[in-house]
């Protein structure tokens, strides 16, 4: 079976590749830059995936996307993180980001689906190595979590920075996937007289517990507010 | 670099593994099955990591928890059905499910975090051929979703059974790790003037939203008002 041709990146989409192309439920898919960066800037915590000893392994870690840029960061003991800064060229990763949107409850079971919007990187992972760069993806960290943080808090130190690695991959390879919408029942199942319809689902955020021991006078920053 | 022993696996605990030990903050670990049974049910959503032409790949797809197996299923042309039925014996995966419990903001850069818990398991996965379990899967994949939901909808007839090709991990090699708890800011950084302490994240449920061609005087289910 052919692969579709890998088409040049152009501004506002990033080339179709035959692994970027799902093999079903390719409508769902979208290549725009600005789907992918909207979904990428939304969340927070990725999925990322390596190859060690010849199996999958699958992280949960923080990222950050500035520009065509995703960065990651870790200790520098940590497995992933070694293994970007000893392999050459860099280390082979899957980077997947996960939104979901609702449940999609059908009459029939085999209908059932989940609403979601979702990101797969295929990329190398490189260390980052150039101290200007490195202290500004571990801004864009902090920021990514919650925007205006990164100003209203401590730098990292010398030895703090001897500490963290951070690997970088590219958008380069990127393709969005999403389900919207209702129910797609067969019409033979509409008189069933089962409920049908979607729940909607949304990471929600709480009060913020502030830390016992914050200084005297400290008031909950305006970005936490608007939260 | 020696890892650790495995030790046998007990009814309460899973055995720690060379690959499931972490490189640093092992207190974070737990191999508590009752505690990585939590975290299974109560997210529906993982992400599934496995090989292909060497490469990781990271895909988010629904699954369910019985007993001491998981299951994932898809349609019969997905990539990783389809290779978990050919490859022999079975299919290397990684599968992660995380939940995000809080944004932790230290006055410093550095101690920035998120509460979280999350399971990783690896292991080979099996396509499910026997008739009995795969119905049975199904209809765990639906309830996982919405408890009670699969005594309240259509079951598969023959040839939506015949769409679907169901996968099985078995909870051999089983990790979770965790992080609790408040801020912590190194002693001579908290009289900074930055606020510190723990933003509560959670999912919600909005109102389901009934589809319009509900046939006429079905109520919302009770599974679905106590969402």
């Amino acid at each position: 079976m052919q692969g579709p041709a890998q088409t040049p990146q152009t501004d506002t989409a990033y080339p179709r590749t035959e692994r970027t192309v799902p093999t079903r439920s390719a409508e769902r898919a979208s290549y725009d830059k600005e789907f992918v960066h909207a979904i990428l800037d939304e969340a927070y915590v990725c999925h990322l995936g390596f190859v060690r000893d010849g199996a999958p392994v699958v992280l949960p870690t923080l990222y950050a996307r500035v520009g065509e840029r995703l960065y990651v960061h870790g200790s520098t003991g940590s497995r992933p993180l070694r293994a970007a800064g000893q392999a050459d060229p860099g280390l082979p990763v899957c980077l997947t980001v996960t939104h979901v949107d609702g449940l999609v409850l059908a009459r029939s079971a085999f209908h059932h689906s989940i609403n979601y919007r979702s990101v797969v990187v295929h990329g190398v992972a490189y260390d980052v190595t150039d101290p200007q760069e490195k202290r500004e993806a571990l801004d864009a960290l902090v920021d990514h979590v919650v925007a205006g943080r990164s100003a209203d808090s401590r730098p990292a130190n010398k030895k703090e920075l001897a500490a963290t690695a951070v690997i970088r991959l590219d958008l380069h390879e990127v393709s969005a996937k999403l389900r919207t919408g209702g129910v797609n029942d067969e019409p033979e199942d509409l008189a069933l007289p089962h409920w049908a319809g979607v729940v909607p689902v949304r990471p929600t955020y709480g009060a913020p517990l502030p830390d016992p021991d914050l200084a005297p006078g400290t008031a909950l920053p305006g970005y936490l507010r608007t939260l």
